[in-house]
């Protein structure tokens, strides 16, 4: 008898659920569930009454998550037409830090009658980034009182980490504040949603709420400091019952059973992040490899025995990809984002119009007339912080920047240097890696980047001097939810014993493989160098004309609002 | 009695001719003539046979110049229907420095029938760039032989100047400069087509071929040293007899009467340049008050009683804009042609189309949307060095840099960051000017750019912290033209006694004045200190990644070629 897992990728604008087989990992099904309210970045989406959001909120309505279970779920079984009966478990994986509020039952408080109009009672989604003010004093205190923590996360933690978040609703809206019974990752609340129990995962709480398996989670003292109030935050309103990914959180309840089609009973597995559920489907479960997650933004992981401090990076946690290792984790923040910038902000008439002419998308167009120059024919050398820089600067004030430019110019040049600028970030934390002790042997590249632009992979090969492999799935992160509900079942259920059999058994690579070619190494060689002297010129002090120029740009905003 | 004299612009796309009232310089009649070969840049304009030329060539057909006398002239006498008898004068300027090799009579050596498929014997535009070579040497030996002259020029001459011209053609084609009878400025040669005799100008002379009042040109043993064939070009193929501005070239020959409608005898003065005789045109007759004729790239030009040097500047003739003054020269090498690589490489469809719809011009469309925008609020900087920086850096390797993009950032707020760097750059040659004792109180703008764009004038006022008057004239080069006609012509015949009398008489400004506005000031200079600092870091050498990426592009095309 075939046995089956369904993994469930909750997204940015979607969830997506994939049925795979769990002896080989084949996908049978997908199905996609947009979510209805998407990203709520400028007003609440009431049915009366209207309430406008300050810059940079980014929230979720969590019913678009239960859509999800209910429609995409259903489909994959549908269109599949595999028996519930031979579906041994869910797995979930989620955007993170993205966190709620709720009722001790696990009702969001958004969705209570009186909370809706209050923006802080709903879903606080990972790219919310108002709760910079807290985030700086989490870090000035945690320096001024010596907590260790902080090495763990490259000296500084982000503003969308769960802490920050958990705060500006305190400082923001106490009585909301007071009323969560509960602040819980999204990914775990969906867990809940589909087990009836609270069952947390250890990858959120370490890499997005300072939880160490040595430690725990940081003091009562360094809490209450940052706030009287907030003293208890992990007592009263989180756990520290923290369970371990591939887990089994619970069996489907009978609710959730109706709204997925699948059998009351059925193992769910403990949630998990969805770029890290990425590293064992792209094949990943040893050090040596490290695993970029290639989308608007990339992320980059890593496995290595040992606990080694890393300047710069976004943090390691034991046991926080795959058990038995300390996974470290770094990221490019502008990616596809950024050459999606480029097509909306940049991109001239004639070039949409013959993309348009010969049925081309427009980034395959840019791409075919980039791929025709040869290394440093552009004469153009870019900052590929156009959305700040993540590793290894940790500087959200950073900007892009571009050099070399002249009348002669053309558009795919510049394609092509902010391209090469985001290899060239890569490269900077693949050095960091190394320099700290983390060595990059290879690399396997997963998301949408890394399968569509070869010329792209080409580039990343030559500038890092690593060869490129390509996840076998193009929806890697679902599968990777998949081998972690095969892993929950366990053997007994016809799953597997642990992740890593799971990968054996159920991840693949693509047969392309993408390595240096010497001649354009040499040249990509002298061009790193000069993009880390100007790394270092505008990121590290020397010339703060970037921070100088964000000053000025909000003091001219807050001039024309404040008129 | 009404007296006319006529003005003849020659541009790089075509000559206009202007009818103008000598007695208040108003225009009754203009006409354009585009040249029917334009900027030969790509092949000969053969009836047979294909001749490529190399990059950075830039020629025209002598035969284009010609032929505006043989219909804008004429036009705007049948247009004004005014009597070719009360036309007292015709004057020319042209644009600098712009060359041609022609025989003892003055044929062009590219209208004989045996050399028209010989790039060498056309006329080298001003923007012609591939005597690179010569000018390194032509600075090279003057800096190791202590020419004094070279201080006049800033330090370094430019490719595009008339002994950088000729020894390419002497060192490239030996047999063309052996034929040579005379290498002669554009300017004066189509003064020599009207009148039948050779008057050279002392503007040309003293701007484009290193002569001056008190030393002449440079010594027969510096030319010697450059090449021994090129020892005697003085003597041999120029001429050392130099007639002042305003001066009478001659009288006009039958044939260039019967070419342009006007009577033989008519006044034709001595040649000028585009630029220079648009400061009287502009009003501008004493020091403090500097003219910039602000088109595709801007000239800058001020008087000043005395002789000082000026590093990094184009260079310094006495009487060589107005007799009695010193008149210094600056100049940046992209403005307008920056907005136009903007426009044509860099505007996305939306606002091509948005544009159409409301029936605008394109950059009409982004100076209103950048219009919009509070000093600073872009957050964006540039280096205004998209073609090299002529002043003060003096700099052909240099290149465009642009730092603070966001995935926020909009095409407008690019647009306007480059407009402000043009005015950084011009106030860099303002600072630069007023360091050596050459002071810079107010301003007169003129062309396309200064009439047009209200937005960039006031942007240029408050990042100088100077008042900028516009030329009352929408054609001030072919005015000025007209004004030294007058002159030339002389008071007995109804025109003026001298230059100063005839730009009172006939220069006007605009009503509309900018003033700096305090506040953007304030900001501006905050943005102009780290303008300078980047001009400062990439431009004299702390970080030569300009010139980095300016190698491993040609590295690139010749490899690409050599394939």
């Amino acid at each position: 008898m075939r046995r089956y897992a369904v993994g469930v990728d909750f997204g940015t604008e979607s969830g997506r659920a994939v049925l795979v087989d769990v002896r080989d990992g084949s996908v049978l099904a997908n199905a996609v569930s947009p979510y209805a309210n998407g990203v709520i970045d400028s007003a609440l989406p009431l049915q009366e009454g209207r309430v406008e959001l300050p810059p940079d909120w980014a929230l979720q309505d969590p019913d678009d998550y239960i859509r999800v279970f209910q429609t995409a779920v259903p489909e994959v079984l549908r269109t599949s037409g595999v028996d519930p009966a031979e579906v041994i478990g869910v797995g979930i994986d989620f955007t993170a830090c993205t966190m709620l509020p709720t009722t001790a039952d696990g009702t969001p408080l958004c969705a209570l009658p009186g909370m809706r109009a209050e923006p802080h009672a709903w879903v606080k989604l990972w790219k919310h980034h108002a709760a910079q003010g807290q985030a700086d004093r989490i870090n000035e205190v945690a320096r001024a009182t010596g907590q260790a923590w902080l090495d763990r996360y490259g000296g500084r933690i982000s503003s969308e980490w769960f802490f920050a978040k958990s705060l500006q609703i305190l400082e923001e809206a106490p009585a909301v504040y007071a009323r969560a019974d509960r602040l819980i990752e999204a990914a775990d609340w969906v867990v809940w949603q589909l087990t009836g129990e609270e069952r947390r995962n250890v990858c959120t709480a370490g890499y997005k709420a300072m939880w160490s398996r040595e430690d725990g989670f940081p003091p009562r003292s360094y809490f209450a400091a940052l706030h009287p109030d907030f003293a208890d935050v992990v007592d009263t309103k989180m756990s520290r019952d923290l369970y371990e990914l591939g887990q089994r959180a619970g069996g489907l309840s009978e609710r959730a059973a109706a709204w997925t089609g699948l059998l009351p009973g059925t193992a769910v597995a403990v949630a998990n992040v969805d770029a890290h559920v990425a590293v064992p489907a792209a094949t990943v479960t040893e050090p040596g490899r490290m695993v970029m997650i290639m989308g608007t933004s990339t992320c980059h992981m890593v496995l290595s025995p040992g606990e080694q401090a890393v300047a710069g990076m976004c943090g390691y946690v034991q046991d926080g990809i795959l058990p038995g290792f300390f996974g470290y984790e770094a990221g490019q923040s502008a990616v596809g984002d950024h050459f999606a910038w480029f097509v909306e902000h940049a991109t001239p008439e004639a070039y949409r119009q013959e993309a348009r002419e010969r049925g081309m998308d427009i980034h395959a167009l840019l791409q075919g007339k980039a791929a025709k120059l040869a290394v440093g024919e552009s004469g153009l050398l870019a900052l590929d912080w156009w959305n700040g820089n993540r590793s290894v600067l940790v500087d959200a004030a950073v900007s892009g920047l571009l050099v070399g430019a002249t009348l002669a110019t053309v558009p795919e040049e510049i394609y092509r240097a902010l391209i090469e600028a985001t290899a060239y970030g890569t490269r900077v934390i693949i050095e960091t890696f190394e320099a700290h002790g983390v060595p990059i042997l290879d690399i396997v590249a997963a998301g949408g980047l890394a399968e569509k632009s070869p010329m792209i992979m080409q580039i990343y090969a030559d500038v890092t001097g690593r060869t490129f492999h390509i996840s076998g799935s193009d929806q890697t992160p679902a599968l990777g939810a998949a081998m972690f509900a095969a892993v929950a079942a366990g053997p007994d259920a016809g799953g597997h014993p642990t992740i890593v059999e799971a990968s054996r058994a159920m991840a693949t690579l693509r047969d392309d493989v993408y390595t240096p070619i010497p001649e354009n190494q040499a040249t990509y060689d002298v061009l790193y160098g000069e993009y880390v002297r100007l790394h270092d010129y505008f990121g590290r002090g020397e010339n703060d004309v970037m921070r100088t120029l964000r000053r000025l740009r909000s003091a001219a905003r807050q001039q024309i609002t404040g008129d």
